[in-house]
């Protein structure tokens, strides 16, 4: 059986990602004023964020650290019998198995588990709705919250760094029933990257090849907008507020995503996307296969791939040039 | 058990609609230089027409016929063992049921049932991709043809007319186990429209109630495009070209679709839409109920709805005013 | 001599509209959290604002008034020299003079003077530049202040109505050295509506035909957005901030123009347009006659004017229904 | 007297640039194809090419030669009176007259003289307009031509390089009588560049500093999009065809405009800009001085300028890297 061409369903969708930052007051002054996410909850541990139009109280859970990179990530199960069968899957897989723990501000218990490069994802069912309250309230009800005119709408996807994709990959697919839609393969024989997804979007989790020498790191978080548009004009958001825009906007050609990167305060990488109408709805998607060669050729309208796009990730490891 | 809350993931997508034309060239030059749609083939029946990226032979069966209207609807099913589960599921619903077709140029072997309002539908696995030659080979090999530029991107719904909207939902959620993602509650306690899906996109199929007298028919189809301003460009395009604007550009309160229809030469309505980066996510989403009272208002930034919208469908019944 | 075709370029720009409001507090909301313009200064007769682009101090003075409607209209002058050209052209055409003022907060003295309509215009030279501190400093010092990622980049055109558009037509030839771009012709012989232009802009200032039966009143005064995505996030935060949305958006035949009316507290109608790339740049720009019969198939894209459009000015005269 | 706070307005606009190819039907494929200009007309020498909304005949006169680069850039006076105005004091300036030519098939009678760095400029009054018919005539009167859904719209500008800009400012002043809106001082003191106009658009011409060896070398041609939109949409476009993009799409700090710069087949850069909403509207505008250490910033979103930015030219000159 292949579990790419089989995607089992039992996991509805990517939740949520916790993020660390050692400098908890401008980052969250960063997601909330400058990237427009909407404040749901906060304690001394943190705070819980969401888009817009995020359903669940929180897509980001942002919390103070002694350093920068990503918690946990979050995925939501289809139901409470699809997350027995995740469970046992996953207690019978050999990964580490952490348990169950009791959830927090923003869903019910969730099970927890870790790959073999050090991040730890948890899978829950019972979940808290977003609660918008008078200025908040959405003035069309099928939308979660108000509109606020930023750029985010909702959590998208999230990029791991990882020394071997290839095992990151028999991780995915046989934890979450993960299918792969796209992947690098280099000339050597190994993954360079590999994108997967547990629903019709084309992609809710990246792992990329670690070449940094970090350990369980992250590579970025996204959220996706609801037009290229949106994009153009964080931008101009971005360099008014002094935000360190890495690289972007152009259009990626794997996955045809059109991107924007920059580094919040603590200097996690943030993105903001656009697929556009893309879907991934064959149910026998052939996973499309970049090589080494067509990497090297850039983006899709030719931009070079800079060089901290490579080694850049959090937590820092060592000295970036 | 609702099947609103949990779809069966055996239906992967909507794969084409067949629409029917008694002014086929015409139509096949609106559909082709106008409207941007791609030909796949054609023979003494019709043509099968794509959008540059539907990954399949076709989306579009354009058929002479000596009227206008929809032909049939096809589903394409997860996988084979998903198809014959469905059709157990339509055999034993008592529906009326015209059994297996051979397919046609764009497909293998489908199983043909009927709603009780006169619609043919159609579910099969086998299918034939879209093959282009040369100059629509696709500079990126993760699209399925080459970009032209033009709107549609890949089919996104069709929209049907019955006199039951209550009936035609149980019919929907039976055969296809599809769910409900958004409805219009009337004051009189029936179902003014209701929006399905059988993946994450928010709808592949609406049902509007019937005010026109007729039996069978089509409101209209749609294709999605990649952002809200290819279909600003389509509206200068249509200008341009004489076709009847019918209503829009605007944006739907339900489903928050941004829009415009237009009349193709022979009447059928056609709808471009751009849905921004919404889907529906949420495994227990629950359908959003639109009252009478809301519905009054109107679209979501105030256009009021045009008397055609809620009469003129293909085949025409009666001379409209 | 035709003053179409040989503009005297004595006068370089509009430069402010003030606007009347009986609800100050309500209007000064709108016009600043949601329509997002700055407020570069305040005192008991009201608030002058701008939008983040416009270079000078205000190009929007909100005056406390009784009633609603325009106080005056303020062109800026190409050089002293022009500004007395200028007077002198108005002090011999007989047209009503008010004379010299002191100007205000945001400009030198101006001289005043007044169409047969009772509306007031004045023209200066000596101007008052915005003046961005702090958090209001551009990041690129090629523009006026920071961009705050709302729609309005600068003023765009002011639109009055007066009884007899031909007359107008000859106070702003003979005042301001005007040219006509656009213009409706009716079927009785008369000017239905008149667009005017001292530079490369399609227009700054519009008159069309008063139906209400008032005197000196103001249509709506319109700011400029970069993109037409802007107007289309507009209408959303219009829409979730309780805005009546008059109509739009949609584009007008005339002058090309991407529109969206929306009435803001105290009723003034206020409009967001985008012109894409077109400007009046020929000399010998012969002006477009649009006859009746056009005028009555509706905007570009055929969407019926509504008939609040032909009713509604500021301040009303009579009970609208 | 400062030219640059006093344009004259005797010059209304830039007409056309005359652009060489040693690969005529290759580089008229590419424009007329792919970049989307329409065909005026065509002889032995070449064919006459214009924006779908260019009032004149052509705005772009491909010229069969031995090499590429530019043949000549024209210009149209206000007037008639105003064209004699600047006969004489171009004829006064001691730069180098060719003296009058007959016009084209595109234009009357035009004054020819040259720039220090071997540029040829023209400036006519008689003109020829667009002439479309059947399926070129626009559905819109107040457009020149058709709507082809095509990006360029209009042309915009020209970019020229030359050994000494300081030289090349006074030859600008002096002959056509235009002003200075940004310009790049170097930490030498020598200006980098410096971006003209005429009128109210930001730029017509710019010139900068050769550092290829040339001379009289053509930097790019320029024309001017309706929405950013379009240039996204025409970088798929050029992907798909196989053009050479060089950089962007992203948006330059200085004068804040959004760009995409491709290469056609026999060499020339040509560019697709959007301005936005952005015009010079202010009489007394003090040109925008931008330092070397601000210019080594990169472009307004950070993405750094590529170094055949800095060297490519037409004719080549030597063989680049």
């Amino acid at each position: 059986m292949n579990a790419t061409t089989n995607p089992s369903f039992d996991i509805a969708h990517l939740g949520h990602v916790e993020v660390y930052t050692d400098r908890f007051e401008d980052s969250l002054d960063f997601f909330t004023r400058v990237y427009g996410l909407k404040l749901s909850g906060q304690d001394e541990t943190g705070a819980w964020l969401r888009a817009w139009d995020d359903y669940e109280f929180h897509s980001l859970k942002l919390t103070r650290h002694q350093t920068t990179g990503v918690g946990h990530i979050g995925y939501r199960a289809a139901s409470p019998e699809a997350l027995e069968r995740r469970v046992k899957a996953i207690e019978a897989s050999g990964y580490r198995v952490h348990g169950w723990t009791e959830g927090d501000m923003g869903h019910g218990p969730a099970f927890r588990f870790e790959d073999p490069f050090g991040h730890v994802f948890e899978i829950y069912y019972e979940t808290r709705r977003a609660e918008p309250q008078e200025a908040d309230r959405p003035a069309l009800k099928n939308t979660a919250s108000a509109f606020t005119g930023a750029a985010p709408r909702r959590i998208d996807h999230v990029n791991l760094l990882a020394e071997d994709v290839t095992e990151f990959r028999r991780f995915m697919e046989t934890c979450l029933g993960s299918r792969v839609t796209e992947m690098i393969r280099l000339d050597n024989g190994r993954l360079g990257g590999c994108w997967f997804t547990v629903n019709n979007k084309t992609y809710d989790l990246a792992c990329t090849e670690e070449h940094g020498g970090g350990h369980g790191r992250l590579h970025h978080v996204t959220y996706a907008t609801d037009q290229r548009e949106d994009i153009l004009r964080a931008a101009d958001i971005f360099l008014q507020n002094g935000v360190h825009i890495e690289t972007g906007p152009h259009k990626h050609a794997i996955q045809g995503t059109f991107f924007l990167y920059v580094w919040e305060p603590a200097g996690n990488r943030v993105e903001l996307a656009n697929a556009g109408a893309r879907l991934i709805l064959a149910p026998d998607w052939e996973p499309v296969v970049w090589t080494e060669a067509e990497r090297k050729k850039g983006q899709a309208w030719g931009l070079k791939t800079i060089e901290t796009f490579h080694t850049h990730g959090t937590p820092p490891v060592k000295k970036e040039p």
